[in-house]
């Protein structure tokens, strides 16, 4: 029997040990996250464990819920004492989930808590921990400089300021991140939402564009685009709860009747909805930007939490309606015009992980390596049992060396160890092969992987 | 190279021993299965091996078709000896495939008989099985002590007596366990089929409110709900071949059309059973019932089969078309209301499973811990293969210690010993975590694990 | 740690190797694979190692786009040593991919080369092989005697003369595999295609029976359809991308509208196909054909290279369409009119895998052992992964007794140590259970089921 979650955890031979070692000191790119870029610029301090690694976490108030807790532990009015008393009640007994290994990771390595988190001792970890967190040197920045974090991919709307940005840019502080923006235009996607008028009244505003028609739509677009690669934007992202690729329709029309605000049927979205993201994807390519695609979200499926806590907290999952076929229609249409960007495909439900393992191969080459990628494992799927069957089947339908790696997706400032479990699963899922004789035990050219999947592939691939 | 099937059969390490060892000896709460009311209340006696073994087993039936045995030998007019001797031929050669567990786990448990089945030994297998059951303690009755089965769930029609339930209640003996109908409302979903009218004149009868529209309709079924929770009910069942969400159209207008005879457009037939379930699900909440959802089967494959042998003879498979969102916004409606039950969603088709791991997550909470349960693994899946994958995903999406645990979901008196097969498997998978530092090796803690997993949270769960 | 691909490659049990002894040395029946005919008849040579493992194999092109070579290093104009020096390079990173292990096994069994394939060895490895290449006995009739190919069965057009497969009888050689047509219609069925009337211009020449209506056309089908059968041919194949069951419409009407050159409606299309393909399911039945099915292919993704190099070129991957319903109807309306022949399903994304293997077991019987086969794990799945879990699923939900075992599929002739590749894979699954207690370790019973699955089961099924 091995210990509990010991500097060996998940390493299971001298190889994996070995391999580990390649990367466990690589600096981190997390190229896709969710973090707030006031909370960076402005140095956020924390008031306590609570608001550090429960406020905002819905991965964690899952979990909660699916042990009973009374919600007003999780999202209500209960103290922030309280409130961690009842996260360690539940966590102790999530054997087998990764956020059971995601809190043991951060205790560790955040407050030198080696011990499982249980209950009983919610008081002492609080106050442990609280102490810390009350250290002068207990910061974001310090967080980055600490678990060498050296890019930092945010998740920006169009009609973003990026004032918060500007002032990262500006802070001449030593040992940031690069903080970059990516481009994600999810209300300007969303023609059938009630804000979809007022937002692009926003869009004309920040691009110095009126929007009046589809014409003018794209101008200004195309200034918040230029306006984002100035700042330093290299990738876009996209909600694509539901791969759509609609051919029938007249996007022009269409948007001209969206802004006299009649209602649209399916159709008639989705034409738009297609018609714009081919636009995208074209610019993205001529921008030499990345289209990071997330497919596959089932949102917001309890409305009666919705309505007391809004998006976001907790009540998504995955779809399983069948989309590859669109999904290839989309790509070749931006590829037939040689106008396909580099892309990464995230997937939610893992029923379509041998369908993308093999979408990808369609559309590389053109003298970019690992061009098109199928993006880490993803939300759910961000596990041990995620990661592997994500590692071993992308490694089955094309090249795991040329994989650009993890990332968090994350909206803490707790997660930067899910890189280390990351590396140390792939590391495990390395060293299974060689230990097995499937491939050679050639500790050069391993380390060579092991640095690419973990560091330098992203940092070529995102140009860090 | 480990000892066939013996004394720790599954049990790889010390670590799954031990786990094993606090559950094996525990109570077996049965909650849903198929067996026979009467033959119960009647304590039945069995022919031979035959009658008690593959009489009415499709599982076993299908076995021997795939082996290309004559049909006479299965459902046919061959005797019991010439049928056992067959069947030992073919499930000798079933190597991999959860059936061959089965059959020898019964072999040794009812009947002490330690060496591989096969058809060389078939005639010595079954007079050495019939001398055992043919002594005057091989009953049922016994079989439930030997087995120390504290509760069965039989499944029921509403329009049922329950008759043999009272008589199984009255019968004074010592040690049965408590046999609780469940309410299954088949017929009554079905209004497509040509009973319909039929059926619903005995509903009527039964419940002493003749049906001649919905609101009729309603009293009569509340009426045999009000009847089943007198009699002990705590759950219902329903087979959610596909499960459908319609909101358009009047349930009222659709039934009354039904009532005349006239046929109904699919999209009518959806509509009537959406308002019926939805109306089912507030009675169940009202009531405190369980509302169990067995999805995704596709049945009766086989047309000229059926028209010989008629339904559940080895004809049925898995659908694999989608369903996330019709369940989705089925569970939605009734959450909305605050009316949703507690809920046990079974799937057929393993495609499905990290959808339903995460879709119950939507769905938690309201102080009750593991009151959305994805149920444990279905038919098909009933094998160490298929249980080790449910009880991984399900503790990779949620909490696998508020699990409620295993049924067996079937028609024979003969299938105790796959909960033993199920806390050997449970005792494995979880050993695997603690063997591998991923869980702390805290025997205290593992010990309420298994024995939750195994007994207590259906106890609590169905109030036994 | 075990050495790289030794000879106890992928068996990690003295089990596993006794099991693999059992079954190593029999001869090869690959009865499905896409190998031209007139190269085996002339007895093919080969001008390099490029022309031999690399022309015409789009997994392996797939793998040097995916490494980001340029296209004309892979199917463009630069030399074949300057080809074979960009796949060295590439392969040499494709851990965890089978066309690693496929390219090491030819390496090893071919040319006797043992070291892993690298980049900077591709000079060395170019030369040495074209050495032995050059030799006088390097040929395609010494391949076949070298891995004791017993039977080979092609893919043939029914307009086909087969005059290269009269050669190949004709040739009178010994040590010769019986290489036997297999029947496939796909432009037949192709109604919609621009090709089509030409095509049955062609297939009316062939029969020597003018088709002018859908009666002639299905005399033209019977006649070419006896021609193969006296040619030596016992089984069909189709591209069933997606299986389609449409009851309504009438074939003759829609036919004669195609034969005008008249457009059809998706539904007419679906039509056509369903009555050909119980049509021709009938003849298969008739004459005791077997009937291949291959599932769920979504080809031709990419346009732009569709339009450079056609297609097979590396830019197909798989459907997620659901179609178990449409799958199951088809079966049942041959197996209604007792016209459902002995039946070989594939299908290309594993999501549909657990219901396959439940799939075949509603038309099982008949008294033919393995009647119904879930075919071979196909392409994308011809791996390590996939074998296993085809295995494992085919065991878990029938008889992986009763399956017909391997095939390569190929247009090479480099692809006979894809079944040492599958036998070592199924020693070691089935050594997993034996090793693990779950199989008794009775290897008389093991030697016929590894030699059944190996040979035996195909010898049988398809009456070599």
């Amino acid at each position: 029997m091995r210990a509990f979650m010991d500097e060996s955890f998940l390493l299971n031979s001298e190889t994996a040990v070995a391999l580990y070692g390649f990367c466990k000191d690589l600096p981190i790119i997390d190229y896709h996250c969710h973090l707030i870029p006031q909370e960076i610029a402005e140095n956020k301090r924390f008031e306590n464990i609570t608001d550090l690694a429960l406020r905002g976490d819905h991965y964690k108030w899952r979990l909660m819920r699916a042990n009973g807790v009374e919600e007003r532990f999780i999202t209500g009015n209960a103290s922030d004492e309280e409130k961690f008393e009842q996260w360690c009640y539940t966590i102790e007994d999530c054997i087998g989930n990764p956020v059971y290994h995601w809190a043991h990771l951060e205790m560790q390595r955040y407050f030198g808590y080696d011990k499982p988190i249980a209950g009983e001792n919610a008081k002492d970890i609080f106050e442990h921990c609280n102490r810390i967190i009350a250290r002068d040197d207990f910061s974001v920045w310090n967080i980055f400089r600490n678990y060498k974090v050296a890019q930092v991919g945010t998740t920006d709307d169009p009609a973003d300021t990026l004032e918060w940005h500007k002032k990262i840019a500006a802070s001449g502080e030593v040992g940031l991140p690069k903080v970059q923006p990516t481009f994600r235009p999810s209300t300007l996607l969303d023609v059938g939402s009630p804000n979809f008028k007022a937002y692009l009244e926003k869009m004309g505003k920040q691009s110095g564009h009126n929007i009046t028609d589809w014409s003018s739509l794209l101008v200004s677009v195309a200034a918040r685009i230029a306006f984002f690669k100035e700042m330093g934007c290299v990738s876009s992202d996209h909600a694509f709860d539901y791969p759509v690729f609609e051919e029938k329709g007249d996007e022009r029309e269409i948007f001209a009747r969206a802004l006299k605000g009649e209602s649209l049927s399916e159709q008639e979205v989705n034409r738009y909805k297609t018609a714009m993201m081919l636009w995208l994807g074209e610019q993205y390519a001529a921008k030499g930007w990345i289209m990071q695609l997330h497919i596959g979200a089932q949102r917001n499926n309890n409305s009666r939490m919705f309505g007391i806590l809004g998006a976001d907290t907790g009540y998504d999952s995955m779809s399983d309606l069948p989309f590859s076929l669109q999904l290839a229609r989309f790509l070749d249409e931006l590829d037939k015009k040689n106008m396909l960007p580099k892309t990464v495909l995230y997937a939610l439900n893992p029923a379509f992980d041998d369908m993308l393992s093999v979408m990808i191969g369609n559309f590389q080459g053109g003298d970019v390596p690992g061009k098109m990628q199928w993006g880490s494992a993803w939300w759910f799927n961000d596990s041990k049992l995620g990661m592997e069957r994500h590692l071993v089947t992308l490694a089955n339908g094309g090249m795991l060396a040329r994989f650009i790696g993890m990332l968090t997706d994350s909206r803490s400032f707790m997660s930067y160890p899910r890189h280390e479990y990351f590396r140390r699963i792939l590391a495990q899922v390395v060293a299974r092969w060689v230990d097995n004789g499937e491939f050679p035990n050639d500790m050069g050219k391993l380390k060579k992987l092991m640095e690419g999947i973990a560091y330098y592939n992203a940092k070529e691939y995102f140009g860090v």
